[in-house]
């Protein structure tokens, strides 16, 4: 089957989990079609300024793979590191980690919260 | 936990599944990092006229969500499609499908194979 980009889900998220600014998610591939394997499989867009606040995943965990732009990431340890295309960030079940734009440009990268 | 670019695990076939030239896989969530929930997680690189040949998903489902490039996808009905950035191509369990770059610069697209 397929789905042309204007065809997909589209979310738009302000001050997310107490982050700044507005983070958009595009789903390419639904929750309800992903077979109980996750529940998000998303290119997300923090535009500059804009962030993730700090957040526990709890009987999930989430991978961040990012595309284009710089993140500020913090580490379930609270150590920040900065991220550019083609880094990941693997955050466990139990863990925590928080994520901001940090560059002048649109932060693009993959989410994957798959089910533990 | 923090994975630089240059730590991804990278597979490199070369006319795979039957298909043309040369796929990359660059590997942002290992399958032993999946929690048995699936067995690709990776951006896939095709270079100009290099393609995936047909082939039938059986127990698992894969979603190709490109990136950047243009893609000529065959779905399971035997009918081509032209992908660009943001497109998707969805194809269930016991279906098949093929992809091949038929534009002028490296094909880029995320590709995830889940269990049914």
């Amino acid at each position: 089957m397929i789905k042309k980009s204007h065809e997909l889900k589209v979310d738009v998220h302000n001050e997310f989990l107490g982050g700044k600014g507005t983070l958009t998610n595009t789903h390419f591939i639904n929750k309800e079609d992903a077979a109980g394997k996750g529940r998000l499989f998303a290119k997300s867009t923090l535009t500059p300024g804009s962030s993730i606040g700090s957040h526990v995943h709890n009987g999930d965990f989430e991978t961040y793979y990012i595309l284009s732009g710089k993140a500020l990431v913090t580490d379930n340890d609270g150590k920040e590191y900065i991220l550019e295309a083609g880094d990941v960030m693997f955050t466990p079940n139990g863990q925590s980690h928080s994520i901001e734009n940090c560059g002048d440009v649109n932060l693009e990268y993959i989410a994957i919260i798959l089910y533990d």
